[in-house]
């Protein structure tokens, strides 16, 4: 439960209030690299922490991100001309590079353009990912170098899809690892929908017993569940505002992750990645699995701004048929499943009305963070995850015989880098 | 008139406004009973004075009614799985009784289930309607009782639709008999479209005067009209808060019937019965014409919230041509006559803009009435309309000789079960 | 640069505001006289300056502009019928007469209509369209004769379109001429997309440099090109407070011109003319080209409130590969073009940001006459452009010898009927 002032403190993202200063400490996943497939291509409008931006791609390959309306007399730059390495508003023909800085200004007999400059903010090409630094350039961290950017593009699968409420509902979503082996639950053996079968191990397993290790970057936490003769461990990562990084079902050499990225106060951007660090490059069937979001995937309208196909407007496709036989949920698709919980909540939930048991212990110390990370900035310090540390990190899961020191057995493969030795 | 501080006062229905804490205090009409038609169906969603709820008939046949949001973390319980007797979330598992009462926790090793409460409002189901009750446990009036409620199935019919405006605006067009010849007039004989024919007693008569009597449960108001020989008398019944009982149109055994329930400030839930008290059953013809919305019925879509077909966004389906040749309006269906008028006005009317004449009297009656049951709510009393002096109350029409003196003729029909002693 | 007072000062349209009781000084175009098309036709819904109104054509022929919404209990008098030089509410057959006054109440048996009056705005109908006066009575300007107005139906050609923005954005686009040859050009020979080809004098020309003649009527502007070996020189009108007269690419004995009238505060009414001041009419293949936005017409969706086919919600049917290799927007039709870049700015453009330079000479002094027009009206004067001296001037366009005195060549045709002298 927080009370409504922090409710407000940590969900709201614009220039000026304490949360979106915070995240603006941090590189931020802004467009697929796909999306500005080619020099001088098209220009892409996005909105990132409530603020109107668009992207594109310059002839010498670098990426441009201005704020979308033209310094000018605010035409959208969106309608623009990208030529000869710039981005031209088509109004009166004024043009700027990748920097901001304003380079022409064909409407002008006597061209005043070295005065006039476009926001503009940094980006950096990782893992098919055009990501963005938005806040002071003094405090810029080092580039995201998530583990899963470093694979070759054989061994990672990124997609993303938008989501109708609050970053920070869609983060706590991701990681309650609580809710996962419910909600998700395929209650039919051999179902052609989208979730957990009963028989896989986290379904056996019966409700998590959770524990966490605060860290320089965010959190480590487990979620142990006993089985028959065994144990099953998994060990997850949050890092710092919103990514958070899962073991595979089964005991593979892959990780999968999230990032919730805020657009506004009542939309955030769900990326999905996953990939794999062992010599196997991930299957095509798993990759297609991904696309059609009956695993980590999402069904998504690409054309549309990335909106989910089911969403509130069509109650995320419902169906009590399947959800009486064969389904928990009867919403098809992991992805849609969470997403429909979470836009059922109404766009910002009202966390004073909440009542939080022992099983929302990673949710709890969510909040503590960044509630602390807001704090840190406000009195002038680098809040947790700005530095590198998360760069090596893994998740994984593991069954354990029944008594075996769990941490013990994954910390080595947690922090490979370190030996187990947590930062 | 009101001025616009009485408008809103007299207007609103949130929880703690002064309007919405006095129509918490009596049994309102929430769902169609046929909406929840077995033990264990989908849970509905409702909306009732600005609240968001869900109701659900547990496998013993009982209705739950409960706040939409889920007390654990606010996910709705809409997506629930109605199962053993309770609403269970999607999220974690949690499950509801029928009493809001937490009965299960799935993601917790050591539930908490008897420290968690749903809130829920009592229900009854009544002539096929599932009734609730949202007020202070200790002020529940008695049962809504109705006299159609008591007749057998083949003698009443009920159906409902949303209307696009404040629940006020359409009682007030509701209990407004003077429009009534007016506006839902069919110009042409035979004609195919619904309303009041040229040549029915009612249209016949001209504008008629009106007299009201204060009672106990709201009041009796009367139009007569006088005809070429004779004159034509009808008493009707308002019933607090938004409760409207009418005579037919000709001289038989029914009462037609509205409740205008408000959905938030801005939508309502229209209401229609009718019923026979004699030993006619009603027919199957006017059972659908109530249907299609030619007589009291209405066109709406169920699938989609009762939304009327005809509504704001395409003009109501007035045409033109109709409206020149056939019917007053143009609009088919009194209902939708009704709605086209009411809606057009705006999602709530600045009353402070009225000006009223003498054919407005029950308006200013009603007015009147609900601003006196707020003060007294205020005030800690009980305001008229919570006893069950209403349950024997019918409605009646008759053509008399002129000079006959109505209010001896009607009131023995309006109150059979005290001859004619109104409360 | 404005201030955001003076932004907010200068934009807001409704009644009370400063620039809304400024602009209730002036005749405004309301409608074609073709959407009342006959006595006793359908009434029309308009909005003008934030207010809801309903106009009718009587059964003499006279034109009534009431409030929409009836002063008994405030239906929608749009829902009415329009019968024997009144307009009848339909709900109680309340009847308004064209200057408002009540003159019949069907539902009461004693009416007191002289009591009860709509507010009612006067008319006038000049040039196929019906003017609007919506200001103190005493305070009327004489009317509207724009030249255009008094030439044969043969001779002239008025549409109209809506515009999803505050009405400053689109007069600010409309005097802004140095945008007209950059934005509006046509890339390729022999496209068929609408603009102004490459190989026309203006677009040869490249930026214009700006004179500007206050007048008392507002100003006249001037943009002078440089071409090879000669001059092109183009004088305009602005007219206060939203119109604008524009000479036609060749020297022909045409005008063109808009008004940009407020519908609300984010809405705005784009009206488009153009007439033959000489012996030849308009031709037809000219006049089609106006309705199909081509030249200087619009795609609008009559049925639908003449809003614009091409929109915010499908990008004003942006087609990028167009925008590549044919026109500079690659968006189809001049006032599309316009539409396109004014609604991307946002509902009402923030004026605090931006950066102004030379070539938005007229848009300053716009602005600034605006302002003062406001503060002429608060001190109880009258402001410019509600006299009579617009009535005869006209805008041209002339090719002339390098070192011609243009302005001694332009101005005795731009004043024809003063020889030449500016008011």
């Amino acid at each position: 439960m927080l009370s409504k002032e922090e409710n407000q403190r940590v969900t709201r993202v614009g220039p000026g209030t304490p949360m979106g200063e915070t995240l603006r400490r941090y590189w931020m996943p802004a467009l697929l690299a796909w999306e500005l497939p080619a020099p001088d291509c098209p220009p892409v409008r996005l909105r990132l922490l409530g603020e109107d931006l668009v992207a594109f791609r310059a002839t010498d390959g670098t990426i441009g991100l201005l704020e979308e309306f033209c310094p000018h007399r605010g035409a959208s730059l969106w309608l623009g001309r990208n030529e000869e390495n710039g981005l031209r508003c088509v109004y009166h023909g004024w043009k700027f590079d990748v920097s901001g800085q304003c380079v022409d200004q064909m409407n002008e007999p006597e061209p005043f353009c070295s005065k006039i400059c476009a926001v503009a903010y940094g980006t950096i090409e990782l893992g098919g990912v055009i990501w963005v630094y938005m806040g002071p350039a003094d405090k810029q961290p080092p580039p995201p170098n998530f583990d899963w950017t470093r694979v070759p593009e054989t061994h990672r699968s990124v997609s993303k899809g938008m989501q109708e409420c609050n970053w920070l509902q869609a983060l706590e979503g991701g990681i309650d690892t609580s809710h996962f082996t419910i909600m998700h639950r395929v209650l039919k053996k051999n179902s052609s929908h989208g979730g957990i079968p009963v028989d896989s191990a986290g379904v056996r397993g019966g409700p998590p017993t959770l524990e966490l290790d605060i860290t320089d970057y965010g959190y480590a936490y487990y979620g142990i569940r006993p089985l028959e003769d065994t144990q099953y461990a998994r060990g997850y990562h949050y890092v710092m505002p919103y990514t958070q990084l899962r073991p595979p079902d089964l005991e593979e050499e892959q990780v999968h992750g999230h990032y919730w990225v805020p657009v506004d106060d009542e939309n955030c951007m769900a990326w999905n990645f996953y990939y794999s660090y062992g010599e196997e490059p991930i299957l095509d069937q798993a990759r297609r699995n991904t696309a059609s979001g009956n695993a980590y995937g999402s069904h998504v309208d690409v054309e549309n701004g990335f909106r989910s196909i089911g969403n509130r407007s069509n109650d995320w496709g419902i169906d009590r048929d399947i959800q009486n036989t064969e389904t928990f949920t009867g919403i098809d698709g992991v992805n849609q499943q969470d997403r429909a919980v979470q836009e059922s909540m109404g766009p910002i939930v009202d966390r004073s009305r909440e009542h939080l048991g022992p099983a929302d212990k990673a949710i709890i110390a969510t909040r503590k963070l960044l509630l602390e990370a807001i704090e840190t900035v406000e009195s002038g310090g680098d809040p947790r995850g700005t530095g590198a540390s998360y760069h090596e990190v893994r998740a994984v899961g593991r069954i354990l015989p029944t008594g075996a020191d769990w941490r013990k057995e994954l910390l080595p493969a947690m922090y490979p880098e370190t030996g187990g030795v947590s930062p």
